[in-house]
């Protein structure tokens, strides 16, 4: 038996719907496992995975009787078999988050039902994570933690922010990612104080600060991970932000556990801000699993409790515009009594010397 | 002055709106040449970019007084800044097939308008491309052509098909492309009988057939493409799908051509695959530009005509069930009395006698 469906099956009970049409393709594939394109509804009497003639075979090869999912090809399906799913029923719960207006219409058409929006529940029972969950982000966090330090080893003069991305997303794939949790952010020098910065060709510099915002992605599990580090020397003005960055990061993990409302301690950490004159440009972090961002959200709006076994980045980061820019952030577990630190890569003001290429120990 | 944003304008007042927000992000590069997230809005005074902290700093850097456009921090707006926008205005164009139900409903409540389905108007004006966009996807397709002569030559048995995958992805890269147009596609023997295979641990036998579908992107452009190979000799079951295949593209290839009915030469096609008693498994192809799949798409149902300086993949193909698949896919220019091939990668049978890892000559 799928547990995952099973406990959707209760959820909507305890709304007093009859069934729901689940869309959005991160949520389809927590509840059946299946990646491929597709529709899955839970109907009264079964579980159905609408598909079509291209992933057909693929979803049938994957299905066993224990999912107790039933795939069936839109090229053989009227109207009325359409109705049929939801014959009797009144309402029927649909995704309003990730549905289109087009789409919603169409549902209308299709199904007719009355739809029912459901505020996220499958995104809200995503946050607490399970066991095998956990390993698989722990995997993604020990590639980003490696890949951080190859890179770190391999910079050298000249070498553009295009290049590093490169060689970094690189790693990250021959060390056993699937591919990586979002494009990488390198950027050297003024173009850290974006905080998106697009890789450019600008080149690396002695003097420069270099961000690193990175993540891989493993059996389907992201991380997120940031870091600056400096180029030959510090130079002073970068100082007293980057401590003040990761004295905020270090307040906010003292501060999480089970049960802390998250609205008080960010709100907290907007004060210190206010306090330093700095800006709040971006929230503190957010949860991470099968979506980079995902649920809770961490910022002052949101009045909402940690949940053990949940887990989160936390991200705080401070911007000079035209001048730098530094974040520094790590994907954390949420437990009991703590916050554990799953992205295990020093915080300590790291400098390094750059070599030329030509020098580059390899 | 911004000619696309003109064009919108003329065609906003055709259509009876005072105004249209834009939400999807492609189009919204495509008008503004902005790529940070944000909302563009063409209201009767201004053309505003809504964005926020994380990205106020960048936009600014890259609009200039002739691009016509100001950009918010929406940090610092109002509900009546928002009102402000659409005063006096009813009818206001937003995009239903991308705009969420969710979202919808925020954007009756913010703006305080009607809301007008636009049914794709910007997505129908990318199909015919200017120079510039043609250009950039003839780069995008030499970086795939070159990437297929490539991988070739360092095939080698006991070589996986995510292996494979990730050689493909990594030369397009070290080669000028942005990134990758899509996840390739490569799969080996009875693996290819799905047209949308996800790379596995398979390994690379003798007697294989090899499935690629890959496709570069070359500054915001894409390119896709198709081929099969066979592993040290063709077996006799191939052959009769792989001519059928290359003749079905070659005779969508010389009907293509400005004005003719999409719908006329589909259903042609799918007459020879029910006399061969073969199915259709997927459309017959899609237009090509800033997305990977766009308008026209091109199957039976499409009653539309084919305009001079589109962009099309034509991409007929037949699948066994548990046996073996085979696409055969280029993308094309549509000009006033031809259509000519981008990708330039040769049709004829390709055998590959292939070396242990050892013997490769690289």
């Amino acid at each position: 038996m799928n547990i995952r469906i099973k406990w959707l099956r209760d959820q909507l009970k305890s709304m007093e719907l009859d069934g729901m049409i689940v869309t959005n393709p991160i949520n389809v594939k927590y509840l059946t496992g299946l990646e491929e394109e597709g529709t899955f509804i839970v109907a009264p009497k079964e579980n159905v995975f609408l598909t079509d003639s291209r992933y057909i075979e693929s979803v049938n090869n994957k299905l066993t009787i224990d999912d107790e999912i039933i795939a069936y090809d839109v090229k053989n399906m009227s109207k009325y078999d359409y109705e049929a799913f939801f014959m009797c029923c009144h309402d029927i719960g649909f995704e309003e988050k990730y549905v289109t207006y087009e789409t919603y219409k169409k549902y209308l058409q299709t199904y007719q039902v009355n739809l029912v929006e459901t505020e996220g529940i499958i995104e809200n029972h995503r946050i607490v994570k399970d066991e095998e969950e956990i390993e698989l982000i722990q995997q993604a966090c020990e590639i980003t933690d490696s890949a951080f330090e190859y890179v770190k080893k391999i910079l050298h003069y000249g070498m553009t922010e295009k290049e590093v991305k490169f060689e970094i997303e690189k790693f990250m794939i021959e060390n056993g990612a699937e591919g990586v949790a979002f494009d990488s952010i390198v950027a050297f020098g003024e173009n850290t104080s974006m905080p998106h910065a697009v890789p450019t060709n600008r080149k690396l510099q002695s003097g420069d600060i270099i961000q690193f915002d990175i993540g891989a992605k493993y059996q389907g599990y992201c991380s997120d991970f940031s870091r600056v580090v400096f180029v030959d020397y510090m130079k002073n003005e970068y100082e007293d932000s980057y401590n003040f960055v990761l004295e905020q990061q270090q307040r906010i993990v003292d501060s999480f556990k089970n049960g802390v409302n998250i609205k008080q301690v960010m709100k907290d950490r907007e004060s210190d801000y206010h306090l330093k004159n700095f800006s709040v440009m971006h929230s503190f972090g957010h949860g991470v699993g099968m979506d980079l961002h995902e649920e809770p959200f961490l910022n002052a709006k949101m009045d909402l409790y940690l949940k053990e076994n949940s887990v989160v980045a936390i991200e705080p980061g401070v911007y000079k515009a035209g001048r730098f820019g530094i974040r520094i952030e790590d994907t954390y577990l949420v437990t009991k009594d703590s916050c554990i630190n799953l992205t295990k890569s020093g915080k300590n003001v790291t400098i390094i010397p750059i070599k030329d290429k030509k020098t580059l120990d390899l």
